[in-house]
């Protein structure tokens, strides 16, 4: 946070300068305006649906965390092969019927998987450091996860 | 599809062949059945999720296909680097309030986005086929998008 660092600068000028300008644009002033206005009403589409894309990806994180801890729990190998060939099965299912490339459906779950896994080692490190104390079921609030 | 390389085929075979099996997993049969279940119940939500983001990100595209066109018919630059540059910041805040890391957000931003590059040029060439017989606004259904 910036604040943190900057404890003297005015508030209400942070503020400011951390605001989102919808219109923020490299093209300004070099489009014509009524281009620009149907230009900037797609764009308010995108940025709704883009937050709601980071919610959404923020809990489906939470809820692999779980499984993260649960395979920590019981020792359980991190990658479920058979499982994830079904859900990319599935998820090309699914983007055909959402007419979304197949192929790109896949990259896109191959992408999660890939910070999944790449956090998966914190959680099982972070386990084996309190198996001693049994506090198994309060993990630290790290960025961890898990392939699902 | 796999039915319009099989014409003959038995349609329910096929059906029970491409159905999704939620309980597959490598680990059927090395897990202690109540562990199990609670895997299971985990992996029903990270499903809901998956299908729930296809058809976002589906929609997505949609709207950039929007601003793809509407770039192609004004000659507009493919890129909009203050446009980037504001989204970017948008997302990391929002993943900060979301308890998502800010640095995946911006890789997933930037997943997206190479992904809608990677489909301008489709659009781009299209217009410019088109540009003799004034059908700019009924392109073909192809997989295309742009930045936005």
């Amino acid at each position: 946070m910036t604040e943190q660092h900057r404890p003297d600068a005015d508030p209400a000028a942070l503020e400011e300068e951390n605001e989102y300008d919808p219109t923020a644009s490299s093209l300004k002033g070099a489009v014509d305006p009524a281009v620009m206005e149907e230009l900037l009403s797609i764009r308010s589409s995108i940025d709704n649906f883009d937050a709601t894309l980071v919610y959404l990806l923020a809990e489906r994180f939470k809820v692999t965390q779980r499984v993260g801890w649960l395979k920590a729990k019981h020792q359980l190998p991190p990658a479920d092969p058979a499982r994830e060939a079904a859900q990319i099965a599935r998820l090309r299912r699914l983007a055909e019927e959402a007419n979304l490339d197949p192929a790109f459906a896949e990259k896109f779950l191959n992408f999660i998987i890939s910070e999944v896994i790449r956090h998966h080692q914190a959680i099982s490190e972070d386990h084996q450091a309190r198996q001693g104390d049994g506090s198994i079921e309060a993990p630290r609030e790290a960025p961890t996860a898990n392939q699902g």
